[in-house]
């Protein structure tokens, strides 16, 4: 089979997935299993464009990590074939843990547990599967590698997540104003002792890039209308779970059911 | 309560809603239920992007129809408000009778039955909710007003659905070569003696459309992952048809399960 | 002849030219000449898309003046035909005094003159070729006018002018960052006793707005490059001024030469 | 002297100098010269924001063939270090021979000598120059270079340069219709045999392509009011020609007036 596959994103133009082992993560059901998660949650009750999908973010981040590390390479940082695949791996499953309407029902669903933490378990269990393949990909995610900024890349103040997430989320919902200059953050980043930094010439870029984060959480992430649907959605979540637990008839999935009773 | 909204729209920018009217249709459960119906179905299998609703597309093509209703009164062609709101109203109704899957699954759950005839049930019902205000908008969708390019307007070959929804799903799934012109386009139009023509300058324009309609088709709507993955959710669907009507146990919602087991 | 003109524009689209008097004032040589003036002067030595003109900005600039004063029509801002087309004609003209290199000359070919100075005196010529034609545009231009809001529009802190200029240098240098939107900023002006105000939920727009102009400021217009090429521009001249006066033989044109002799 | 340096490219993004040498040849005066010269000529008297340079271009292809060769390496073609960057100034100087308003005035100015001829000598003065650094370039751009791709993805019906004039183009006048799937197309180039192909699947982005390059020829390149422009030109030409040869005293530089003389 082919697994020299193209695909297309509105936002970056073409996604290619860069070697075998990739193309079966996708391919596999618990990556596939985010094409039915919004990226937004309830977002796209205000912005009906913003019914894009946590699995599109994943393709998109992975993409831009491959980007960056090019980019990286041109300025002579060392990264072995190794390091591009496992960082790609890392920050395509970095959200794999993610439920159903994501950050809302996280704490009701499933109290005390993070999604980083599922995400970590969902990795674990495709390392397994995979004959030991993620070994590197795990490191990087859980920040034990000693080249600091693989990890850095996929989780930290500036880092490819949010770098995608911003521009996708502004794309989508069509908020013109948290558009950010991706190229040129790229073309910004650079490593010094194996922590990555930023040239001096790319501040504004970055300044830039925080105000447009910052507009995004006021206009969208936390728009009154979002909050309150999350709102009467986490309070019917836990009429519900009050109900199951004590034994009343609620329609519902089995899947949903078992969540509701907690263990 | 303030009904002068404005939408945000990726595509076309803002979309003010028009009237009050208007936003009171769209507030309707029947047309709030389109958020839940995809545009291209299962073409997100391939385009990850195009999980745009036809709640979305809706808007999209309400709003170009006011841009063309706005350009051909600047031709001095007379259009009372009455008119305006009307053509407005019966684009934005024009698909609210499209079901799950759309036309995928529209020849097994209601054989013999097309989403025209739906969407025609559900603007009377929805007429009468609205103490006749839809009366004009249901002639022009019925096509028996006497001016007819308001009817030629929301369903031709060259109408303002069409130009919307092109538009939106080369948006959405990336593909470039499916861009249209569409304010030229909407700037070519003009009415002779009631019927839609086109300027004679605006021909290229027309090509140019007819020629991305045609890529699309090839490349998205007649894809062949996405023809195949249609063809085994509609066998899916007949398997289940047969064992509903076998009394074997099926799982699937109680709405479902009435349409499977027919009337 | 057919004055009836659209004009296409990269940044907004289509732009009607929306009177007759409108097609003559631009069809004028005075407003031609602005045809070969860059709007960004030198910086297309750094941005090589930089090149737009003055013309083009103008007739930017004269666009979105309509698309602001339709969108304050429909909040009840009552604005006469006359109105209208004379703030149309402010925008329009309001930077024809711009010499080459606009500012960077300004202060050399004729020092102690402001360009909105000379601005005034074509239009006034104008004025007289028109038969007065523009006596509302120059009263509103020199903000004699009582209602204020239409002076504001055309020159203050949050103006027409710098809406436009931002979006089209922003497009041109491909400076992604300082992309603002337009559309909402627009949406969010309307006018409290003839003055020009912003809705309260506008601020995130118009702070964004800020930013935007800011990071353009120092990534376009105070570039360190654009500057030393300026600054050299400006002591070349001087020098040919000297030399000129010294009756030196210097080549240029005769027009120039009759500058740099000054009275 | 850093000569690492990107430039920002509205069409393209971040265009990156790929060697020094290639830096080199872009500070050269021969190359810096095309700044002057307006990609279309007269077309900005009818779009106005058409007023690209043969620069901006000639860095444009030289970007793309970059992300072709990029491409095409992915897929096993074997591509050298030298024969990147010969191709990528083969295209860099492919046009550098065109004279101020190129196509119009070549057939006057220095009538029997095409821009192409022009083009070589300057490159075969340039790798004097350069100490024979433009060997390899010059015969990719020659077609003597056995490895026949090259000088097909500089020169041929479906050649970088055309990528990048057509979109450039419609990018500026702002013909949406002239978008083309530039990704696509260069994903689906390839190498058989040392010669250019196309891969099957790619059938329908070529016809797009085709499709959107006549469209430009009938709106943009042809359009009856550029024509009208360039022929006055020609006339203008002709007569001052006539006139300079009848000894008549007429305002020109020195350069045009030896140009108009001719021998």
């Amino acid at each position: 089979m082919n697994k020299n596959k193209i695909i297309n994103d509105p936002l970056h133009g073409f996604i290619a997935i860069p070697s075998e082992l990739i193309f079966d993560l996708i391919s596999h059901p618990y990556f596939q299993r985010l094409r039915f998660i919004k990226q937004l949650g309830v977002s796209d009750f205000i912005y009906p464009g913003a019914v894009h999908t946590r699995f599109h973010h994943a393709l998109g981040a992975m993409h831009l990590m491959g980007r960056t590390l090019e980019s990286l390479r041109k300025k002579k940082i060392e990264i072995s074939t190794e390091e591009f695949e496992a960082s790609l791996i890392a920050i395509l499953l970095h959200d794999i843990g993610h439920g159903p309407l994501s950050h809302s029902l996280e704490g009701i669903l499933l109290p005390g547990v993070k999604h980083e933490s599922i995400s970590y378990l969902f990795m674990k269990s495709l390392n397994e599967n995979f004959n030991d393949a993620l070994d590197l990909a795990l490191k990087i995610f859980r920040n034990s590698y000693p080249r600091k900024f693989f990890h850095q890349l996929v989780s930290s103040q500036l880092d490819i997540d949010r770098l995608d997430y911003l521009s996708r989320d502004s794309f989508f919902t069509g908020v013109m104003e948290g558009t950010i200059g991706i190229d040129r953050i790229v073309a910004m980043l650079t490593v010094h002792e194996d922590q990555l930094v930023v040239e001096e010439k790319g501040i504004f870029s970055i300044e830039s890039f925080l105000h447009a984060r910052r507009l995004m959480y006021w206009q969208v992430y936390l728009h009154k209308t979002a909050v309150s649907v999350e709102r009467m959605m986490v309070n019917t979540m836990k009429r519900a779970q009050y109900l199951a637990n004590a034994n009343e008839k609620i329609t519902a999935s089995e899947s949903l059911l078992f969540f509701l009773k907690g263990k």
